[in-house]
């Protein structure tokens, strides 16, 4: 079969590290028989340049025709003091929404490979693991396309302070439609893991995490076999350090996701590691072939600290698009296949520079740059 | 002098650790020759089951008319089924409206007797601590009578998944005025500590931050000698993990200081040790001989499960204490006492079962209950 996949290759150290995602790519292509075309992009810091906007019209477009997305990084030191509408993160939100995207699924698990380099203690992690492992293996899917991120906001002309405007507001708001769909997204994610779900809020302060609990309250009763609980966002901050091992699936929405799957990713370690996938539903007019339509993308940044010096780690850039495979394109095996690869080549003991154990000195690993990793994992597939 | 101190032991272990707390108070008073007139309130569950209100109007009344209160911990589980408006959790936000306690100063610092507590590794936060030691010492200034919390909430009556009320809504709203003031708290904060602010937000995202910004960039300039700097909400999730030790003083939002306050604090590896100061402003008619209105309580909660069974740590509440000493009577010299006597019981190897040291099993250390630990701690003043 034939894919058509938008790719924004971004800021920063995105192209080097998408060089070798379509590598990987078109490899499993070979091997597999399919024919990924790709429809290069502009977005971000890189379409203010040359567009003066962070998301031109004509990408939106073209990305909507596709089947799905790989996005990089966008943004800089370079565009940050333009005004809020021209930053290069408008171009994220803007894509979110124009793709309908509401569900961001966020892996987070300590790969044994890399246990050295997480920063909690040992006997920590081991004391919430279920089999008492220094190990964790979560996944927060976090609401995307809606709550205080889309609300209204602006600024309130009253004198406060001898100010005017003197004041400022954002809105959090949330639908029953909008909560259904990213529990169901959860509860779906959950069926093929450990079978629980925590649904994270503030439900003892704010009227819309109320809500929340009363749509979970409705639709967990669809998922009978998965193992529904609830937890205070501030206390959720807390059990992440203390005691990962404990959660499966947690949901949640926009911003506390935005802030929790920061806080697990350094759990882990190596948010060089770490791909994302935001998915939309499979109902919706951009989804082809009854498959969601889906952006992919590491969750680190753009880095341009570490740009074009052959440092940055492109392995959350492969396995983004190993989750586009799954969840966009269906091809398990594939996914499966470029996992396994990146696996062996963390087994044979390659090492970017970000993932080099701390406490050992980088004993039995090989420090490697971008192009040696990427070349690596084409390897092993 | 002669100051009246309101006094809400609450709920679950809060009647066992506050008694230590005015014990000790008494304690000082004798030396110092002050006199320390209690009066003793009803709030949370207690309150709930004699007048059916978690915040009887009466209390309030009283506490208002105090120099300072001291709150041990409100709720449990027995009222945890009720609606939102008649829970525990009420009497604390209406308790910090009603006193106008805007300013929530969280300390959280690694103390050299509990560093095997923390469940971060040594290496990790010696990496960011300018000395290199494997310690950090921060304190959070949380907004607390505005923003999400307080912010207009409700239900929109549109369907919504077959759903009426289909959605529902909260608002954070911030003033100049509101946010001037909470950051005028962390600035004299930061004059008496390292010189250092830090002013956590979404500005990426939310008008609200980006109005926090513009008041800061006229309040900073009164501060030259405080160094200001940004991080984002996430970003400062990540932050407290990873390089605790580049923070002094964070200010930032009601709902983010929660999370980051919480997440903080598990970090200390004794949330048992905790106070927090919620304090007004000494112009406002509440303040009592220019000293602002200050209610002082543990960060732990009611911890229902180990009530009345002489293990809780009266620690956090008798530093509470301290706070209280200081900041609304101005005694620094009283506070000061209690917390050296507090840290002299720990050099002395006194634990309460919370911070017993997991990884030695305790060796050069003695564990003793609640009344054990008060004791030693007014036998140390
Ligand atoms: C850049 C920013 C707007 C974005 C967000 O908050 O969603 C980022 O932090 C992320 O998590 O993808
Ligand atoms: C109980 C709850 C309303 C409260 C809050 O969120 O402020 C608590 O978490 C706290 O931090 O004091």
């Amino acid at each position: 079969m034939s894919y058509q996949v938008a790719l924004v290759p971004g800021d920063g150290i995105g192209p080097e590290v998408m060089v070798h995602a379509t590598e990987i790519l078109d490899a499993i292509g070979d091997k597999y028989d399919h024919v990924f075309n790709y429809v290069e992009l502009e977005a971000g810091g890189k379409a203010i340049d040359s567009t003066g906007e962070p998301l031109p019209a004509d990408t939106l477009e073209a990305a909507q025709q596709c089947d799905a997305l790989l996005l990089a990084a966008v943004g800089g030191p370079k565009w940050d003091t333009l005004p809020g509408h021209l930053r290069p993160e408008r171009a994220l939100l803007g894509l979110r929404a124009g793709l309908g995207v509401f569900a961001n699924l966020r892996p987070a698990a300590l790969l044994p490979q890399l246990r050295q380099a997480c920063p909690i203690k040992d006997e920590v992690l081991a004391a919430s693991n279920p089999e008492g492992k220094a190990s964790f293996d979560l996944l927060i899917v976090r609401e995307l396309t809606g709550g205080l991120y889309f609300g209204k906001r602006g600024r309130i002309d009253e004198a406060s302070g001898g100010h005017s405007p003197g004041a400022a507001f954002d809105t959090e708001t949330y639908s029953w439609t909008e909560i259904e769909r990213v529990l169901r997204a959860g509860y779906d994610a959950a069926k093929v893991r450990r079978h629980k779900l925590c649904i994270v809020d503030k439900a003892n302060v704010l009227e819309s995490s109320r809500y929340w609990r009363e749509v979970a309250a409705v639709v967990s009763k669809d998922y009978p076999d998965i193992e529904t609980s609830y937890l205070y966002v501030d206390n959720a901050a807390m059990q992440l350090i203390r005691a990962p091992g404990q959660f499966d699936v947690i949901v949640t929405s926009n911003l506390f996701g935005d802030i929790l799957s920061d806080e697990a990713s350094v759990l882990t370690g190596s948010i060089g590691m770490l791909p994302s996938a935001s998915l939309g539903s499979p109902a919706d007019p951009l989804a082809k072939n009854g498959r969601p339509m889906g952006m992919y993308e590491p969750i680190h940044g753009s880095a341009p600290d570490i740009a074009d010096q052959d440092i940055a780690n492109p392995l959350a850039m492969i396995l983004s698009a190993a989750m586009m495979l799954r969840y966009s394109f269906g091809l398990e095996k594939e996914a499966k296949d470029i996992e396994r690869a990146v696996n062996k080549v963390l087994d044979d003991g390659l090492r970017t520079k970000d993932i080099v154990n701390r406490s050992s000195g980088g004993a039995n690993e090989k420090v490697v740059g971008t192009k040696e990793m990427g070349a690596a994992v084409r390897k092993a597939l």
